[in-house]
């Protein structure tokens, strides 16, 4: 089992890897409190009843449409009726959707209760369940209502990743890949297992690596003050828009599809090379072979407008990869943007 | 101008106390976002069109039963309006309701943007303007959804204080009085002044005093871990209990009668001498003359039993005088506060 632990300022987080992962749950001291999203439990519920009897479990609904003000609430009513003391343990076990409102549910509980993480999907274990952040989404804008909050552990047990349909395992590629630009290692390693991305055994070795790569991160920049954490966001922007405009795929697919349209705007801006655009292009096809086409995309310049990394009005800031290991913010006025989500509506 | 900082771990804070504190708005970089209640808007509608000129102003109806998520969505609601980005400053000038809730929207929106507290009772001036805590309240549990979220400037400014009727300076003095018996120093003042006590001069020299200690208390122990920080819920166990039981009074007038309820507590648990208690007793009665009488008040334990302080399940913890400068937390059996409640409900 790899153990990595993430130094930020605000409170240390220990990250296990591996096989029995799930089972240092045992070691918790403390009332437990489990939050869980209904497809999780019925694919888990013996699990959790073995690793911590007793605990009151919270059953939410499944779906990012869920991550919402009222499914917040109903979590807050359940850690009141369960008499929850701010001794207690909140522990989050599903993916991205549950991992931020159990974080977040947690950072505001009394003013902050301990949480630990148990991501559920490849997508929670490569990137959201590491490094604080929660939110829910609010008046149609992704994330808006949040916090940093580090969990004190993150439980990241392979068990989970037997049952998760091939959908789920692209959504975590998104990421990985995203990982594999930013990093010249890790990318390096995704091209040497091109045939291997969707098997479980590769995955495993892969989350560790993007753990680490976080962890580093994370530590160095905690709340996207100082810019290396926004590197992270590497394609989200667009990925984002989209998200709010069509639905429908997952968060993971999103983040190809705003990678390949984002390495046009850094090769057509000078931010990078066209070799480079084309690398960060083919690295995408790994997953995603073909990008599909958005009838009427340049509408979705509005949602872009709603992003959080937006500094200034009718611009959009993008975090670009201008070469290996290497990234840049760049703010365009919207009207361009718009025209260059114009390349989604059809392939030439 | 009295300046004072609070170094605490997660950001230091400064206050200004003193004549001239409210124009330093004028020297924050940003968008400016005010949040303010109607009675307060009604009162300073021109002297913050002066001040920050331009700004949004978010207008939420005054009073404490509004300190609960539907006052908050709303906030956001405008702060969304607003198209408010990151590096904004809400400006949250108002009482402690305005205070705790604006502080909680900036600590949530788009993850966390800065704070500038401008609090305009005596209340909040000497307490809840200083430290971070914010909050609602929510499923009859007072403060029981909040952050720790530190202000980046506060500004006490006694002209706000020419407008309070008396029942609010009746409502800072419970604090004050609170701070006497913790503090020695600040004790013996008011005692030496205890025919000054509604006198504004001498509330402007206690404010700065108060806001002093404060933020001794609060670099040492910010998140209330190590327990100093503690200390300052000092007769609030059964001030929240009556509040939520009987609401009516104003926070101070609950925690100057907390005070002397927990005075017998700590009397006849053995946590502190008889005439300790007494000066405990004493220090309330130069606000409070009369205790008033609560029919009924054993009930009150139900409430007691929500509070957060509490670690263990039918069992109330007290923050006890154990004599001048010292505290202790003390735990006792749900039925024995109780009989210690029905003290309030004769007088003997």
């Amino acid at each position: 089992m790899d153990v990595i632990q993430v130094n930020t300022a605000s409170r240390p987080s220990t990250v296990y890897c591996g096989t029995g992962a799930f089972e240092k749950l045992k070691e918790e001291s403390g009332a437990l409190f489990v939050l869980t999203d209904c497809n999780v439990y019925k694919l888990y519920k013996e699990h959790l009843a073995a690793v911590c009897p007793g605990a009151p479990v919270c059953v939410v609904p499944a779906g990012e449409r869920h991550k919402n003000v009222r499914t917040l609430l109903h979590i807050f009513d359940e850690m009141l009726a369960a008499r929850l003391h701010r001794n207690a343990v909140l522990v989050a076990v599903g993916g991205g959707v549950v991992g931020d409102m159990g974080g977040l549910a947690a950072a505001l509980y009394m003013r902050g209760i301990r949480v630990v993480q148990v991501p559920t999907t490849l997508l929670a274990q490569v990137d959201s369940s590491v490094g604080g952040k929660t939110a829910i989404d609010y008046g149609g804008v992704k994330n808006v209502v949040g916090a940093f909050w580090q969990p004190e552990r993150v439980l990241c047990d392979p068990l989970f990743l037997h049952t998760l349909p091939s959908r789920e395992i692209k959504c975590g590629l998104g990421e990985i890949l995203k990982t594999g630009i930013l990093d010249a290692a890790i990318g390096a390693k995704l091209w040497e297992n091109k045939a291997r991305l969707y098997e479980l055994a590769f995955l495993e070795e892969i989350v560790a690596d993007c753990v680490r790569f976080k962890a580093r991160v994370v530590a160095e920049d905690e709340t996207e003050q100082s810019g290396v954490r926004k590197s992270l966001n590497l394609g989200h922007t667009t990925a984002h828009a989209l998200e709010l405009a069509y639905g429908r795929r997952s968060h993971g697919e999103y983040v190809l599809i705003g990678m390949w349209l984002e390495s046009f705007i850094a090769e057509r801006e000078g931010v990078c090379s066209p070799a480079h655009a084309q690398y960060v292009r083919d690295t995408v096809a790994l997953a995603e072979k073909r990008i599909p086409v958005f009838a009427g995309a340049r509408q979705c310049v509005k949602y872009a407008l709603l992003d959080k990394k937006n500094a200034a009005k009718d611009a959009v800031s993008v975090l670009l990869s201008a070469g290996k290991g290497e990234y840049a913010e760049y703010t365009l006025p919207a009207q361009r943007y718009a025209e260059y989500l114009s390349l989604l509506e059809a392939r030439a």
